[in-house]
Formats: structure tokens, C-alpha cells, sequence
């Protein structure tokens, strides 16, 4: 029987990098993946969430190993969020100081370039190669190929980046006193496409994030280097207002956006088609532990999946690449198990607060960000940052901006919401917000967390 | 292929009851059992949960379908709890008022006679027919049988009565948007027993609930019809005190026992042969939704295992099959989906305060009940409970002597414990409980109830 050294499941992002990071350890490196080579033929995208957001966790990442430069040139900076109201007003709100930007790259192509430097690094990938079986008594992983049949493959190693559907994440959900949770939220998504203009332009402004808050749903769009946006509409399943559900024909799907939308809608001239010819996808938060069964790791989504709203399972999961490198590099890999438990003791609290973040995030931009308390808000904690940059840093900046462990940032973010909202109670706050005082505010955080 | 009318999975004690019920409504009934025939040859239990603590609701659930006497001689009443102290001494707490108890029951006899009342009935167990598959596409399931091997049977309808690993549950698991949580607490169990005396009599009062809480562990000891005692050893699985994993050889069983147990240590001959030999058991919580797939449904602990520290696990089951009877009674059998989806809509906020009671019961049982306020507490519970019987019934007593609503007793034991812990606080509450203006806590009550 064959013997490899470190199995990984899956060559999506976090699998291709994780080949990266191992194969530089001098690893013996195999990535069995279900899916055809799409860098052969047409390339065609499967109807998944397209577009990511990288930020400051996921350049850090690619960094570590040489890739930052060769990444930089498939992306677009988006400044901040575009919010776009019922009438078509626009309103922008930076995401953080002047220069600093989220990066929208089209999942295709950057798996592509990570397939790329895994193979010229000496990573090998076989494709078409689904998995039907693990086998943890006996660390063996059946995988069924259609020219070469089913084989059995050994490995001292078997790391999961297979995703929220994980097949060692299911061999390990018939181990004993294994923690499990998979919750869907009530939302589901579809995505839509608003191409360039008729002079082959971008049709809104490319360096924002838009965002068409409405309430219990709402539609958002990140720029694509050939010019179009990628939109994602997320709607309630069932219900007795807008839902997918009660979109059931052309004119329900015009209605919904010339009401809603319509802006937007007078972009997109392949709106119904695209509409009914795109599956509608559900949202799922999986947490488990423990990550590892012996030399076998979970990492990314298939341990923490998380919904898509902070823009971070990405970067998460590049994150996980990383720290779990950083692992290796200080233990060694002759004691994987070593290397394991440290890695899920430390993440653990980091990805359940990165989950937790992403749900209540779907809150703040489907219905806060057109509250126009909530650019107030925004204001006054931006100047409480230019003012004391070190001692106010605004939730969204320590996730996106910095690699503060999830679970401080999580931690710190409560206390700043809960002065924020004594802040905001102030009647005359949209007069005055500029002239509070601010080194009060500081003040209470900081006695918070002397708490 | 066969085409059954109805298949219950497992001919447990919720698959035999649920069997009756449903070939009550004239039916067609098969149930597929993975086990043999336990009543044929001699009879062995299996070294899980032996002891069941019958109570209100699985009562009702029998009185039903006419078994609540023939189920009465296989009981023994357990007025309330007994615990023992470090010491050897004893303090008696009363589950309810005078005559209420609990019952308890051996799993093991108490399954033969369900089974032999459902055969009786017309129902078709199927022994030693393990399931394979359960394809909810075409409502088929795949059964394995050691003599004709593999079939498929198409059902009508498929009922999950097949416990916390569920096969049904793992089919709706694939599905899309099913929510599913599965968490195992740190402690587990083992299964060890006090034979009679040499005289042939109880070595301990058969009436009460044995308790020995040690604060992060405890001994439990239920009376059998052969004047033996089940006792249950709840420890964590690891960690620096008393857990399983320090307890190796037995110097470490006896020195365990003389120190905390010494009282029941003096009764247990074969203690330490029975440690090493018996299995040491994980407890886990399962909450899951939808409970249905079509004509399909989760019932009993498949769709909501629970921790046994309420000792509802089976009483809940029982009344699930109730509760699902009375829908069809009032909806027919003409319209299953409808039946199910009223059935788990009503059922789900129930049993989930029943899954956290249990977890918060084990707290109580471990740690509280030694505790001298404890004591004086159930007290104080128990006479508002006889002064203004209607107005203040004590959580116990909802849950384990009435068919209240497992979600109601839940709301309404959160405002009463909230009155008791400023009623608790008071300093001279040991000297004085028995004086204390008993009408104001009634009025406290209410104006939370109110809120």
C-alpha cells in the first residue's frame, strides 16, 4: 500500500497554502481533491461564493511564504461600504484610516495560483480523487479515482481542509465524545451579476464594498478585475415578506428588485435569467472539538465554517495555516500530536468568537448600516481611534486591520459597545458628536478592563 | 420490494411503547431491532443504564394504552433521596408530598414486557436486523439479517426510535438545513452493585434514591426487585482530582471508594472486579431540528438525548408517543406531514428545557444536596408547596409529578429560583425558615409571573 508522509483533504485555499507551508517544512506533501483540475480547458466558476475579501490575517499568511507580490495583482482594494438606500442615495463609510482596504479576489483564479505554487514547490495534487472513506484506527483514507478505481492509501498524517462538509470531520463524528454543531441560519444566498458598462467600465465605484441594506434582507456587490460586479441577494428562505420562497416567476423577481433594488436592477440586464438558472445556497456555522484524532488535524472551515458577513473564514483559515507553521517550526515534526493539541487549544477560542462575530455582523449590515445613528457611531469611534490610536481600536479594525487573537478582539468589542451605546442614548448626539468628551470615553474603557 | 406501512427504527422501550400506540390506530407495524431476541436463552443486560426512575408522564403514557398495571409489580417506589455523607451518615429529602415517588424499573425486563405486549398486539418486531442505510429519497431502508442477508423495504412511513446514534438521524444529517448538536459533558459513568445481604434483604433502605455527592463527583444507588442495588460512579474522565483516568489499578478503586463511598464501600464485595470489567460510559446531549423529513420522524432520544440527572430520558420518550398519538387521533392518518410537523413544533421547546434541566439537575445532585441549605431550601419549597398548593409548585414536582409542559416548569422554576436565592440570602435563614412570611413569597411570585 502506498504511504504518504501528510495526507490533506482538499485543495481549496486553505488546503493549496497548507501544502505550501508543509512542503517547505520538507514534507512529503499529497492533496487528494474531488474536483476536476479547472486549470485544464474552460475555467468555469461552480455557482459558490466567488468573491472573497482578504485583508491584514490573510496577507500576513501568504506573506509568510513568499506569495503577497504574486497575489496583490488579482485584486481590487475596497475603502469601505457603499450603502445604497431605497431611492439610489449612496452614502460611503471607510472601513478603516485613510488606506487602509479589504481586497476582493475572485476565488477561482487565486485557488488556481495557489495550485500553482503548490505544484512548483513539489506538492502533489491528485484531482478527481474523492474520498470515500477514512479510517482512524487505521490512519488509511479510500480514495476513488475513475481511471484508477478505489485505492487505499497510509499516511502518518491526515489533515483535513476539506471544508464544511468534511469527510475526516465525519469519520470523526463516530469517535467518542466528539463535539459537534452545524446550525443553518434562516437566510439563504444567490448570486447575480451586474457585468461593465456598454464602454467596457466598471458600473459603480470598484473601490467600495455596496451594500443595499434592507432591513431583514439585503443585496451586496464586490468589484471583479474584468469590470463586473459579483452581487449576493440574501433573503430569508420562507416567510411572509420578501423570501426566496415567494419569488416564483420573472415578474415576482422584478417587483422585489424595482421596489428594493432599483438601482441596482437598472445594472443588471440578465437579472431573471441569472436569477432562476442560479442555485440558492444555505449558510452554515459548524463548531466542533476536539480538532484531532491522533496525527489527523481539522483545519479551516471543516472545524469552524463559519457565515460569510465579517468576510474573515478566509483568513481564518489562512490564519490557521500559519499558526499551526509556527507550531511545526518550534516542536517539530516528530510529535504531531504535540504539535495538534497545542494548535486546537489555542484556535479553539479564536474561531468560536470569529463565528460568533459573523452572525451578529449579518445583523449590523443588513439593518444598522442605514441607520444613520450607526454613521455617527462610526465617526465618533474613528476619532476616538485618530485620537488615541492605541488605546480606542474599533472592533471592525482589530478583526480586519490587525492579528489581535479573534477572542480579545471579541472580548474588547463588548466593552466598547457597551460605552458606545451609553454614548449613543444621548438625545442630542447627531448635533454634538463631535464635541464630547473623549478622554472620558477612554477612561471608562479603560476601567472596564481593569474589571 | 416490501412495502411496510410503518417501520419504527429500534425496539427499544420508546420504539416497543410507540409500536402499541400506533398499532392501536390499526396500523401496520414493523420495527427493525439490530439486537437478538433478549427474551430467548438467558437473559443478559448489556452494561448500559439499567435503572430507569418511571415518573408521572411514562405513567400516563402506559395508563393510556392500558399497561400502567401490568408495568406497577416490576417497580419499586423511591419516596426521595437518601444521602450519605463522608462520614456514613444519612439525611432523607422527599421527592414530593407523602406517597409521591418515582419508580424505579430495570431497562432490561421492563423492554421484554413492551415487546411482548406488542407482539400481542399484532405488531412484527424483526430481531437481528441491523440498519444499513436509510435513503430518504425513496423512502427506502436498506436492513442487514445474518440469515437472508441485505433487503430493501419501502415504507409509508419511517419512525427513528433508535437512540442517540441514530440512523435516521444520520440520513437527515446529509440534508440540507438540518441543525444538529451533539456535546458530551466531562464526565462519564460506570456501573458497579451492592448485592443483598447474606441474609437474603436489602443492605440499604429500597424506598430512596441513594446519593453520595462529592462536590465534583458522586455514587447513585437505585433498589432491584432481587434486593440488589444499581449503583452509578459519575466521574470526570480526566483531570488532577478523582477521574477515571487516575484510578488504574485497585489500590486506586479501593482507596477512591474508602475515602468518599466508605458506607457503600463496606457493601460492594465485588467492587473492584466489577470496575475493571464493566465499560465506563460518555453521557451526551443531542439537539437537533427539524425532527422530520417528509413522512419521516425522529422520536425519543434520537431527536433529543438527554443527560440522566432528571431521570426524564424515558419518561419524555413515553410521552412523546402521547403526544404524537393524540395528533393522529385529532388529524388521521391520511396526512402524516402535517401530523409531524405539529408534533415537532410543539414538542421541540419541551424537550429542549428538558435537555437543560438535566444538565443543570447534575449540579444539584453532585454538589447541592450536601449542603445543609440545601436541605433547608426543599423545605421551605415544600411548605409553600402545602400552604398554597396551586401557587407555588416546586420545579421537581412539575417536571416528575405532573405533565406540565417541560418548557412552562422551565420559565416558571427560573422566577422561583430567583426568589429563593434573595429568600436563601438571608442570614438567619437556618434558625428562622419556618417563620418567614410565606404569603409574600406567593405575591413575589406572582408579580414575576406577571412580567
Amino acid at each position: 500500500m502506498k504511504k504518504n508522509e501528510i495526507s490533506i483533504l482538499g485543495s481549496g485555499l486553505i488546503g493549496s497554502l497548507l501544502s505550501i507551508y508543509l512542503k517547505k517544512r520538507g514534507l512529503d506533501v499529497h492533496v487528494y481533491e474531488k474536483r476536476a483540475d479547472n486549470r485544464k480547458g474552460e475555467y468555469k466558476e461552480e455557482g459558490r461564493s466567488i468573491n472573497m475579501a482578504l485583508s491584514e490575517r490573510g496577507w500576513k499568511a501568504l506573506e509568510k511564504v513568499g506569495l503577497k507580490e504574486k497575489v496583490l495583482p488579482l485584486t481590487i482594494p475596497m475603502y469601505g461600504r457603499q450603502i445604497h438606500n431605497e431611492h439610489g442615495q449612496t452614502s460611503f463609510i471607510p472601513y478603516g484610516k485613510e488606506g487602509q482596504a479589504i481586497y476582493s479576489i475572485s476565488r477561482g483564479k487565486f485557488n488556481q495560483l495557489l495550485m500553482d505554487e503548490a505544484e512548483k514547490a513539489g506538492v502533489n495534487i491528485h484531482f478527481e480523487h474523492r474520498i470515500e472513506d477514512v479510517d482512524l484506527r487505521n490512519f488509511e483514507i479510500t480514495v476513488d479515482n475513475p481511471e484508477s478505481g478505489l485505492e487505499k492509501i497510509s499516511s502518518e498524517v491526515i489533515l483535513g481542509a476539506d471544508g464544511a462538509y468534511s469527510s475526516l470531520r465525519n469519520a470523526m463524528l463516530k469517535q467518542v465524545r466528539f463535539n459537534y454543531k452545524q446550525e443553518y441560519i434562516s437566510h439563504g444566498y444567490k448570486e447575480l451579476s451586474i457585468p461593465p458598462t456598454a464602454d467596457g467600465e466598471f458600473a459603480m465605484d470598484p473601490n467600495a464594498l455596496h451594500i443595499w441594506p434592507r432591513g431583514s434582507f439585503m443585496l451586496i456587490a464586490l468589484p471583479n478585475p474584468d469590470k463586473s460586479f459579483t452581487c449576493t441577494l440574501f433573503l430569508p428562505f420562507e416567510g411572509e415578506r420578501v423570501c426566496f420562497e415567494n419569488i416564483r416567476d420573472e415578474k415576482d423577481v422584478k417587483g422585489v428588485f424595482q421596489t428594493y433594488f432599483d438601482d441596482a436592477y437598472q445594472l443588471m440586464p440578465q437579472l431573471s435569467e441569472q436569477y432562476f438558472s442560479n442555485p440558492t445556497s444555505s449558510l452554515i456555522t459548524i463548531e466542533c472539538y476536539p480538532w484531532m484524532l491522533n496525527k489527523s488535524l481539522l483545519i479551516g472551515d471543516s472545524s469552524h465554517a463559519m457565515v460569510p458577513f465579517y468576510g474573515q473564514g478566509m483568513n481564518c483559515g489562512f490564519e490557521d495555516c500559519m499558526i499551526l507553521d509556527s507550531l511545526i517550526e518550534k516542536i517539530g515534526t516528530s510529535a504531531w500530536e504535540l504539535v495538534f493539541a497545542k494548535f486546537q487549544k489555542k484556535r479553539k477560542p479564536d474561531t468560536d468568537a470569529i463565528c460568533q462575530l459573523a452572525l451578529e455582523n449579518f445583523e449590523e449590515m443588513k439593518a444598522d448600516v442605514a441607520d444613520p445613528k450607526f454613521i455617527i457611531r462610526k465617526k465618533i469611534e474613528a476619532k476616538l481611534h485618530a485620537l488615541y490610536p492605541n488605546d480606542w481600536i474599533p472592533l471592525y479594525t482589530m478583526v480586519t486591520f490587525s492579528s489581535m487573537p479573534y477572542s480579545e478582539a471579541y472580548a474588547l468589542g463588548k466593552l466598547q459597545q457597551k460605552i458606545m451605546d451609553t454614548v449613543m442614548a444621548n438625545p442630542l448626539i447627531t448635533q454634538n458628536w463631535d464635541k464630547l468628551d473623549y478622554e472620558d470615553i477612554i477612561d471608562q474603557l479603560d476601567k472596564a478592563k481593569a474589571v
